[in-house]
């Protein structure tokens, strides 16, 4: 290989790249995920990561363009996915002759936003969506369900969060109720940022809008009730007899009765009318689960039920409801909050270490052990203190030393690398000793 | 939502999209190669999907620009990985200072290229890889180790495959022993496709070369050499005394005897002179897994050792060794040869269905079964004969059926969809009987 001059290796910023020993934690996590959507009868669904940039941009109509990973290649404009629901839609469109409905698919997969870089942003990261997709119509149990999968997913991760759930068709019919019908989705926009911009500054911005200081007051007042289901809705059901707004309350009801017999345990959720969700697909039960302990995580899960998943791609009407966690930037959020598993440096139970002319030896003996553990020879040309500091280095729990006397006598040096304890015993008592070791 | 001119949903072409039941299967493939990696040692990285186009074309200089998805995005030049090793060798030349040597690690993702679109050949695809890099050296028990997981993996996939071995420095020495060794790549390049272009053809390229008749035979037959590892050594061993000739010998002897001692069935692998690879980084060992039963499948996993791992972005040595299996060829493959195991249009174990005005009670039942199995409530608005229908269709193990009665006394009426068997039973009796089954 001729040598030309070297390039600097550097990795495009915004993109989370871990060391092993952490991406170990992160996979983890993910299998966690998986493992709960699989469990709850959801199937898997891989889409590519590259669209028509077409369909990517049906839905945004080019709102999101700046963001937008996109190019062209010979003469096909391409986009790389921005999240996992467009790509759902398009599957679900091309293929609802033959889908069997409700169809509940899960994809945990990376997504591209070309956003600002900034910590804690990431212009690459894996989303871990769950989604029922009903034809013409979808019971409201579905959105129960979906709830106690994000309650069973940040159980099975070790994560105490409290899901704050609402129903937007309250707020669309409050809106309606105060005649400001037209103006729906601009209040919907401010009420969503009181706690970023503060009560003052939303009532400035909603009388912009021609919201008179009355309404305004009854605005913010109904978006700041957050509490237990029962608290809430006994001051809630009778603010006002508009239609879509009883029709949002009676939606929270009958969603409470499921989640009870789902047996959510109910100090996992509340009912909370500040939870808006920006994009405006939502149309009936809005949710995000935050981790009380750590309010400045802000929403590590957020979904929702919508009328129409795919209104652009077909005529059929195909209702859903779904959850989305966006796991990179949580990842993230945990690492630095030193809230991760202690990592592991190396996934070895054992490692043995050749002492002489022994590695075929080392090597028939890996064989052995390699049925019930993880196991490595160190065959590296390097001197035996050398080998034993790099054992202890990288935390490996036992060491077998093998030198040509214990290939005579076919037994072995074992060494517990955390309690220093020394053994001779054969390859059989070996095994026995680090299993008992490794179970507690 | 306004309603607006509908789009036709379709997917780029050249890209794999598996419905959910066969995207099940193909999971699992994943899962059983990830564990083989994973039980190895071998520890998981996840590079990004995109990177500086300066850095995936620092290799290949430019010849394989055609194929790459590369794009601009503001100023900066970006591509999509093509394969996962000059992600690793980016990532291994950046962290050298850290990481501790060997440095095993496998990464399973997906790569691009924009090759023209035919059948079974894929623009995006998975390749599941694992390397082994040495810091300055590498012994050959890794080549070995690689050898014998390429068996590990396809044992657990259930597929039979014959590892064909070679060492590219057994031909380098032979050019070199004819006089030929300015035009080694070239001859390399024509004895690749001595299957494809049959051996007069290839004799023909030979000769433009300038390689002479007698040298054209001794290259072919040379070439044509496969067969146990015993037998094929006794007649190469003293073909010639070339240096890097007797060098490739006794690297592959000395790679036997390792194969021997972790005891990799010797039915598995041949020594196979006709495996050249085409990438020129290969400096040693080169193998290339074939499905003895499947001839026409040609190449199902390849690899082989690199004296440098990273040459174009550090100083330092770096020699690996590592395989790579394209997935999504060879799932493809599996599949239309009808080799997949059979699909589960569902992974519910038991389907609750509700009768009347039940769906409480079918959630707590649910809530209850969740805990042993893969348990669905029917909760659409169809008629009890329409679900039953579904039931049918989507081949559910088992049904419960939930009427006003079951409820009051507390026992439900199981259906066994594939026996046609009846119970009326209590939760916990239905339990039994449903796992019993399962487990079968």
């Amino acid at each position: 290989m001729t040598q030309n001059k070297l390039i600097t290796p550097r990795k495009l910023s915004g993109f989370m790249e871990l060391d092993p020993p952490k991406q170990l934690l992160f996979d983890k996590m993910v299998e966690k995920i998986k493992n709960v959507y699989s469990k709850s009868g959801f199937m898997p669904l891989d889409t590519p990561v590259l669209e028509y940039r077409e369909i990517l941009l049906a839905k945004s109509g080019g709102s999101i363009d700046k963001e937008l990973y996109a190019f062209k290649k010979g003469d096909t404009d391409i986009c790389m996915r921005y999240d996992l629901t467009v790509p759902l839609a398009r599957y679900v469109a091309m293929n609802v002759n033959t889908l069997s409905f409700p169809f509940k698919r899960y994809q945990i997969g990376k997504v591209y936003r070309g956003e600002k870089a900034q910590k804690g942003r990431f212009r690459e990261f894996y989303q871990c969506d769950a989604d029922i997709i009903g034809l013409e119509e979808l019971p409201l149990v579905a959105d129960a369900e979906c709830l106690s999968i994000v309650d069973k997913v940040f159980k099975s991760l070790g994560l105490k969060v409290v899901i704050h759930v609402s129903n937007r068709n309250v707020l669309f019919g409050y809106c309606e109720a105060l005649g400001a019908s037209d103006k729906t989705q601009d209040i919907l926009v401010i009420l969503d940022k009181i706690n970023k911009i503060g009560k003052e500054n939303a009532v400035e911005e909603l009388k912009k809008l021609g919201v008179n200081e009355e309404n305004c007051q009854k605005l913010i007042d109904i978006t700041l009730k957050c509490g237990n289901f029962d608290a809430i809705l006994s001051q809630i059901e009778n603010l006002s007899d508009n239609d879509t707004y009883q029709k949002g309350v009676n939606e929270i009801k009958e969603v409470y009765t499921y989640l009870k017999a789902l047996g959510v345990d109910e100090s996992c959720y509340l009912l909370d009318l500040g939870i808006i969700r920006g994009q405006n697909y939502y149309t009936g039960t809005v949710f995000e689960a935050m981790m009380p302990e750590h309010p400045e995580f802000l929403t590590v899960c957020g979904g929702g039920r919508y009328d129409n998943l795919a209104g652009y791609f077909t005529d059929k009407k195909l209702p859903g409801v779904g959850l989305s966690i966006g796991l990179t930037r949580l990842f993230d959020l945990l690492d630095n909050a030193g809230m991760l598993e202690k990592v592991k440096p190396t996934n070895f139970d054992l490692q043995i270490i050749p002492m002489g002319e022994t590695i075929c030896q080392c090597l028939k003996l890996k064989n052995y052990f390699e049925n019930f553990l993880v196991c490595d020879v160190n065959y590296e040309n390097r001197s035996f203190k050398a080998k034993m500091k790099e054992a202890n280095r990288k935390k490996v729990p036992f060491i077998i030393i093998v030198g040509e006397n214990e290939v005579k006598s076919n037994n072995y040096s074992l060494k517990n690398m955390y309690t220093g304890e020394q053994y001779n015993l054969s390859k059989e008592e070996c095994l026995k000793v680090i299993s008992q070791y490794l179970k507690q």
